[in-house]
């Protein structure tokens, strides 16, 4: 509120639907999608992919099919008619993906990157990479929004609790400030959450959407912090992880 | 989940701009404005009104304003020049508003009202009237949406909370249910600012704007329970008090 104010900004939007309402200030945009996109993509980089292409629709997935790209499609919690995988970390966990290049296509996650990338620098979040990213992002001095992808354009609590984690740290660092309800809610709402983030969310109606599809191991494995150190970031039309372009910093 | 559910759904939608996404679902809709339409307009009711008309515009105000009508009209917190009155609750404890009809245009308040009537029977909340609506509420056994007005489509924490202590109370009886992580972060929220709800908005980026504007007896205010136990109910374009149409129940 004080105009002299110079700690830059960090932000979170509950949903892909609100974006438009913040997407004119921001330098970073994180984007959320814990169940399962972004954890599933900080899973590829640890196992050594090359690059991910993320596209928005099915259409752009099997165009990239006919070209001869190894293909991920997800829509409603399951793999695609046509396509290798989804996006189970644990698809992604195969050696023979090393060095390679994976197109991508979810419900939520994917379209979120491809709506943030008009606004700034994406880079992706998850639990996976919660510690490496949110030390990364201490470092940048810049006004940041993490944008969770929520459900179907509706707030989910996995990502606004990783949103509110991203945020809780560097709030505490004295060199970043918010100003949104949303966001001191994300922040509430990690503190109550991150002794038992699995207990929390034993009401969550994604997490409950995936259970009835068996996917518990999954539900597991994305609510496990820090599984995946790495730090997807997009540069023209694909992800790469960060250390790929700087090698050191 | 269980389709054999026959437990009524009680939800909540953090701003107007999500609405599209709910309203096909609900046959009452509780709209929130804490700070401060839905205060105030508790207020004009507890103190003796016959009937309120909420405009979305300053011109519709206007063109009741030459046709007669006491008019109020409130922009970014500040009453809108020409008009008598805006949305604090203090401007509608005077005595001559006694058995009037007043017409009511705010930034998000009267707005939320004209979007949710579309969808279903809208009725008033606050905190100003929360025992007399949660109780009411609990025996209509029909599916509810409580829509947080917020702050520009923004999410807003007061109006959240207000939501949150609705559907922690109706969950409670037994006979309503709530599938969407919105709900359950309302409740959440609520649970943990109920034993202090002032202190716990201290921070919230509304309540700091009006602060401002140097209304902090309006907040004081609009965050204390039950000061106008009264039901504010949609018939056609205008509000009325509920006993009005129902001498007893």
């Amino acid at each position: 509120m004080d105009s002299s104010d110079s700690r830059h900004k960090v932000e979170v939007c509950f949903s892909p639907y609100l974006f438009s309402l913040y997407k004119e200030e921001f330098e970073i945009i994180v984007v959320i999608d814990v169940l399962r996109a972004t954890s599933a993509i900080c899973t590829a980089f640890h196992n050594g992919i090359k690059e991910l292409i993320p596209v928005s629709t099915i259409e752009e997935a099997r165009e990239y099919q006919k070209k001869g790209y190894l293909v991920g499609a997800e829509r409603q919690g399951r793999v695609v008619d046509g396509f290798d995988f989804g996006n189970s970390p644990y698809h992604y966990m195969k050696e023979e993906l090393k060095d390679q290049t994976l197109v991508l296509s979810t419900t939520n996650g994917t379209r979120s990157i491809n709506i943030a990338k008009e606004a700034g620098q994406v880079v992706i979040g998850s639990l996976s990479n919660l510690d490496v990213l949110k030390h990364w992002l201490e470092r940048q001095n810049k006004n940041i929004l993490c944008l969770c992808s929520g459900w179907q354009n509706k707030f989910n609590l996995e990502d606004t609790i990783c949103a509110g984690a991203i945020l809780d740290h560097l709030l505490a660092t004295g060199n970043y400030r918010s100003e949104e309800d949303a966001s001191i809610a994300a922040k509430y709402l990690f503190l109550s959450a991150k002794d038992n983030i699995l207990g929390y969310l034993k009401a969550s109606s994604h997490r409950r959407r995936l259970k009835n599809l068996n996917l518990n191991e999954d539900i597991k494995y994305c609510l496990t912090p820090n599984t995946a150190p790495v730090i997807p970031i997009l540069q023209g039309d694909r992800l790469v992880e960060i250390n790929s372009l700087v090698e050191s910093e």
